[in-house]
């Protein structure tokens, strides 16, 4: 694996997680579905009812703006595993034309979100460090 | 699902990902393999090639030892969705009786131990708090 392909395997992930450090400096981490474009990343604040979690994610990034992610392959054959890692800086996007392009990139890669648009904020979050591991081959 | 039953889903999960925050008070995140008796969480510093970001696990939990952890489905149909969040604080084993039950635990739970048995520190996690979601019924 190289960078590109990192990146790739990144942006083709339908889910990862995503992990911040809240007000008191405790690590908090969650699953999210997210679109890349580039070396930015974007997750929409969706309608499902976890508004208490949602919450507390945007909390952290404003209080930290540091976040860390994962995407990874679990298999059963210990040979196959890989994960593609980042860490990054989030920003809060409550409306403007690139929250409106997240909307659209989000949209093209999730068809679930053709009949429920995602209607909250949208967290943009610039790559700063891509690092990755496979078996025979640990990167960055 | 209740407490009982999110206990199960996270002991029975082939992975989860685990977040902890760094020397700097940053967030980082891994896949990580573990099992899981009554509260206490396990995982073996195992034999493969990614001794940097093994350390870097141990480092951060030395200087900071409170961690996150989720175990997840994911699904195309989002109605199917499900995670199950903890936090806790962890201890490293370097030898003794815990970490042998520990190390007997991942046996059992995973073949793949059998021919490569890890030989290092085992981490336990002690839950604190352990936090569920799916679609319908939002729980903790």
């Amino acid at each position: 694996m190289d960078e590109a392909e990192a990146l790739r395997r990144l942006g083709e992930a339908r889910v990862g997680r995503l992990a911040s450090v809240d007000r008191r400096g405790g690590p908090h981490v969650v699953p999210f579905t997210f679109a890349l474009d580039g070396r930015i990343l974007y997750w929409a604040v969706d309608r499902k009812p976890k508004r208490s979690t949602r919450l507390k994610r945007l909390d952290n990034i404003e209080a930290n703006p540091n976040v860390a992610l994962v995407v990874d392959h679990y298999d059963e054959d210990w040979d196959a595993l890989w994960w593609v890692r980042a860490t990054g800086t989030a920003r809060i996007l409550v409306g403007g034309g690139e929250r409106d392009r997240a909307l659209a990139l989000l949209r093209e890669k999730y068809g679930q979100y053709t009949t429920a648009p995602p209607d909250g904020p949208v967290v943009a979050v610039d790559l700063v460090r891509v690092s990755w591991w496979e078996p025979s081959q640990p990167g960055r």
